[in-house]
């Protein structure tokens, strides 16, 4: 079993490349700067009153509560963010600001263990009455969370204790004995928070609950019903649109779940507890379930940045195959939960459909959601924006055209963070016969692989260069098998070891390929996986990009910019036979591939609305740049489904 | 001058045909159905409340109030309907049946002349209060229309009395004066019906009344800015969304608008009030200003079906050439206020353009907001129609994938019927020196031109053939011009004049034919406006029909629907080469002209989401029918715009 845990991440040291530069900003800006946004000290930025509302709450100092009903999770998921970075990067300053705060919280936190400041300042009355609607399992959830982090990153309980009292408080509080509420949270959380605080301290009992959670879900007769019949509440919000309970996955049991519906983001942290579940229980159940809803999501829900949720009310599900790109959601938080359900579902079983799309949300949706500078950051990740209608169409209300420096709802910004901070978490499983590399990333590994020491290396440009040079070093000659994710996007892979050939076709399974034999200091795997520039064609059931192709090379997906390709980026054709020329710039972005080529541009002579002309076209100059790097250069029209003739 | 007026409905006797028969249907089946709409009285239909409310406010029956609060209006345009199909076909019991319900209205009408059953059933202290938002004005308008479309069918004063005194009302009410109101309507309407007023009763100071309404209209400081503060309304509604003030083009003074903005049918009604101003007062600045919103939405906001208004939220404009299909609002009433627009400009000016555009939205739009048997209605027209997506997408919740009996605010369903019941209005001007045709239809009119007594016969099958025969007769030989629109869709128009060929290059001035002779008994025009289908394409900057084509033939739109051509018809493709056939089908729809062909469509094999590879198709028929017949054959799929091959 090696789901990653905090103290694991130190065994991972990224050399540069370009995860590693975004793990690197992170931890020496992204993490402090939401520090200062959480304290409200960023000019211009949303307020976040989230320290405040603690302190407030610990009666430190006076005050009303700010913000939304969920806002602790801000805060919660920042603590966890740090306590990442404390793990690679020790930082006495940072650690100490944090048992400052975490002494805020457990001031705050009551004498039963409930801690939720919105409840307590606001509605005191209400705790657990509107479990639809408030989030007070979902912030614990997220304490819980932070809490390990917090414990497995200093060792001190602290934190830990604050939020082990608080699952025993849910533990007494929640289930189907005669005193208890048979309910569960409108936005899960709690399950996989569970989840981790068992593994963490051994406690099979909180893994008992989250099962209770997660089978409880959807159960007839339905604890909503119950519930707004209790609350006289008639007309649910208009997120619910549609969906009603499956809004919240709840309208029928999570066993019986074959379609993604619902919320994206609550859908995929609910799916990541199955697949936690289905493993620590051997619940095959559940097992299939995960399966099922994985197969539903690759084959008709999935953008090709690797975003989920193309409904903008409701940050939901939409019908299969609808994925509109400029009124797409694909909410960076949605993404971040997909890479969670994937990087899970890669311990139940080894499969490279997991391994590709994690890479795919990584590299291109989840890192989108934030600017090179790492100071402002996107909730909603189109794929084609139009400025102009951005601004005046009610339905692309959700759609901002440039990052902001903070939200309101600022759920993004700080899982942004926490997942970049442990993104050594996401690049290999050690299992019991091996280790099994997902993602690739130059860095120095030092792991017991079948009880032994063994150090390797990983030398690569990836994304911008295919090619891969592990060097594998154990302390002594040890037996086991390096299992290699061989990238779907690659139609031509070569490998080596120790400069002979390697048989992929017959080596490789579910998109692995599997190396048993006995290791030695020096030896040598060369992964050759070229990175052509691809035309990708989406299903002819996606209207939405129908007769275009996106630009994909390695696992970055492209777009226009009209700063590179002027306005009206829609009257841009790409000729079946145009040449796309990839190239390295130094100078850009910090360094990327950009693709040119001749393609072809709408001649802007005006013309009546409708003819029966087929319109003139003229040779053009076409630049496309990572996706994940768009929005960098000031406000502009941006398209990734470029019309091919 | 020959703005026309229920007493010249008369002097055009359709005879069979294509207009003929929707006319028909709206005099036979829709003006009876809507009546017992009104009076709620259609099982299943949603209720009107509008004959309840009069009959309340008028103390005939006890009750409260029903539906919105400009529902009086629905009443007022199905009687000026009933009262078109009285000029035409009398009846004596439908003159009986509107008799006493304009005894009821006379009786609800308040002594110093105000009518407005909500206001007086619901809000009596708040008459005048809220202009931006209450419809008393606009209530009146179409009162005033009513009124005089009834004096005129009748000779009757019953109503017309009723209206003159609320008119009076409001011109004591409304102005610069130290005691009056400086507003004006929140829904334009009060300025086109007072113009209509002072026609009819040759009153100029209703004119000057309609002259104050237009030119305060947006003048500063803004009337509705003060009118909220007073109110103390702080939030918009929704629809008012970006616009602001611009949702009822109150944003600057009229004659400084040069785009067209806000809630479409609102627009429309301006613009055809300014229009007439233009033409009655001979105001040069107005005329310049209808000439400019014309050439806006011609040039880039107007639907291949003659639809306006793109944008759900607010029912209004939308950015120039954002015009999605499957989106689209184009609601029937605002594509009926683009046809009273462009009659008038034809008043202003005589231009191909506005014949074309009447011609386009009335065959298209306009009569697909009504079913083939008379009795349900769609509010709005899109051009693509998914049901699954419709039903489930929050960006489609207006639109219904199939025509309702009634709507809860059931604008569209009279203004089609007094459209209808008036048609022989929009079919021709009688000018100063002669006769200009702008529809073609089977019909006799019976006129006086240049003081001369004419008989004209057309002949045609018309809209499904391009054949007009025309035959002039005079009571004695008269010079006279005969202005003939040619059809901006028809490229090789014919004319011949007795047999012999006319040189239309040298004789068509802005899109018409002018014939300038002495008429005489016998004299027989024949025109020959061959009907090919043609594939229109849309402007580039228009996005969402990139890369398709639109059929149209004649004035006809066709449009794609599932039960001719199986589901997922995005996946249909028309090769370039693709000869389509038109042919005259007499069983179909009453009798229409269909398309068909052998196009191509995209083999329904399961494949990933996405791909590299481009996807196969195969041959498979195509057949198109008039969009304005669609939805007749139970719920399915539509669509207009084919990607081209």
């Amino acid at each position: 079993m090696s789901q990653p845990t905090v103290t694991n991440l130190s065994r991972v040291r990224f050399a540069a490349g370009f995860l590693a530069e975004r793990a690197r900003l992170v931890r020496e800006v992204v993490i402090p700067y939401q520090w200062e946004a959480l304290n409200d000290r960023v000019p211009g930025a949303e307020r976040s009153g989230t320290v405040h509302n603690f302190q407030v709450a610990a009666g430190e100092k006076p005050g009303k509560f700010h913000g939304l009903w969920f806002q602790d999770s801000d805060l919660a998921k920042w603590i966890e963010a740090a306590c990442y970075r404390l793990a690679t990067h020790p930082d006495a300053a940072l650690e100490g600001e944090l048992d400052t705060l975490i002494a805020t919280i457990a001031k705050a936190q009551l004498p039963d263990g409930y801690l939720d400041t919105y409840i307590q300042l606001v509605e005191p009355n209400k705790r657990w009455a509107n479990l639809h609607e408030f989030h007070e399992l979902y912030i614990a959830g997220h304490f819980i969370e932070a809490g390990v982090a917090h414990f497995e990153a200093t060792g001190k309980r602290s934190l830990l204790d604050v939020v082990v009292k608080l699952a025993n408080l849910i533990e007494r509080t929640f289930g189907l004995g005669p005193e208890q509420i048979a309910g569960y949270c409108g936005h899960e959380e709690i399950e996989l928070a569970l989840i981790k605080l068992s593994r963490a301290i051994g406690e099979q009992r909180y893994l008992q609950l989250a099962a209770y959670f997660v089978n409880q879900r959807g159960a007839e007769p339905n604890y909503y019903e119950a519930e707004i019949a209790r609350l006289g509440i008639k007309k649910l919000p208009p997120y619910f649109y549609r969906d009603r309970w499956a809004y919240l996955q709840a309208h029928q049991p999570v066993r019986e779940q074959t379609e993604p519906i619902g919320h994206a983001v609550r859908a995929m942290y609910l799916y990541s507890a199955m697949a936690d579940l289905a493993r620590e229980l051997d619940d095959d159940g559940l097992r299939q379930t995960c399966r099922t809803l994985w197969r539903e999501i690759h084959a008709r829900h999935l953008y090709v940045t690797g975003g989920i949720g193309a409904e903008w009310m409701g940050e939901k599900f939409a019908e299969p195959y609808d994925l509109p790109n400029d009124r797409a959601y694909a909410e960076t938080c949605a993404s971040i939960g997909l890479v969670f359900f994937a990087r899970r579902m890669l311990e139940l079983e080894l499969d490279g459909s997991y391994g590709d799309v994690m890479e795919r949300a990584l590299h291109n949706n989840v890192l989108a959601g934030m600017a090179l500078d790492g100071k402002t950051f996107f909730y909603v990740n189109p794929l084609q924006v139009r400025p102009a209608e951005a601004r005046r169409r009610y339905d692309h209300t959700h759609v901002k055209t440039q990052r902001v420096p903070w939200f309101g709802c600022a759920c993004c910004p700080p899982n942004i963070a926490r997942t970049l901070a442990s993104l050594a978490g996401y690049t290999h499983s050690v299992q019991p016969d091996g280790l099994a590399l997902h993602l690739y990333a130059a860095c120095q590994m030092n792991l017991t692989v079948a009880r032994a020491p063994v150090k390797l290396s990983l030398e690569t440009d990836y994304p911008w260069d295919g090619t891969v040079v592990a060097r594998v070093n154990p302390d002594r000659p040890v037996s086991f098998a390096l299992r290699l994710r061989v990238p779907g996007w690659c139609t031509t892979p070569e490998a080596n070891l120790n400069g002979e050939p390697v048989d992929l076709a017959a080596k490789t399974r579910s998109g692995y390929l599997a190396l048993e034999r006995e290791w030695r200091a020096g030896d040598v795997v060369t992964l050759r996986f070229p990175m052509v520039v691809e035309r990708v064609r989406a299903h002819s059931r996606v209207h939405h990009s129908a007769g275009c192709v996106a630009l994909q090379r390695g696992p970055m997906v492209y777009c226009l910019e009209q700063v590179d390709n002027g306005a009206h980026l829609d009257q841009i054709l790409l000729p079946q036979n145009a040449v796309l020329q990839a190239s390295f710039e130094p100078g850009s972005f910090g360094g990327a591939v950009v693709i040119t080529t001749t393609a072809r541009r709408i001649a802007s002579a005006p013309t009546a609305l409708y003819t029966t002309t087929l319109p003139a076209s003229e040779p053009a100059p076409l630049r496309a740049i990572p996706y994940a790097l768009w929005a960098n250069r000031g406000e502009g029209e941006m398209n990734i489904w470029i019309r091919e003739c």
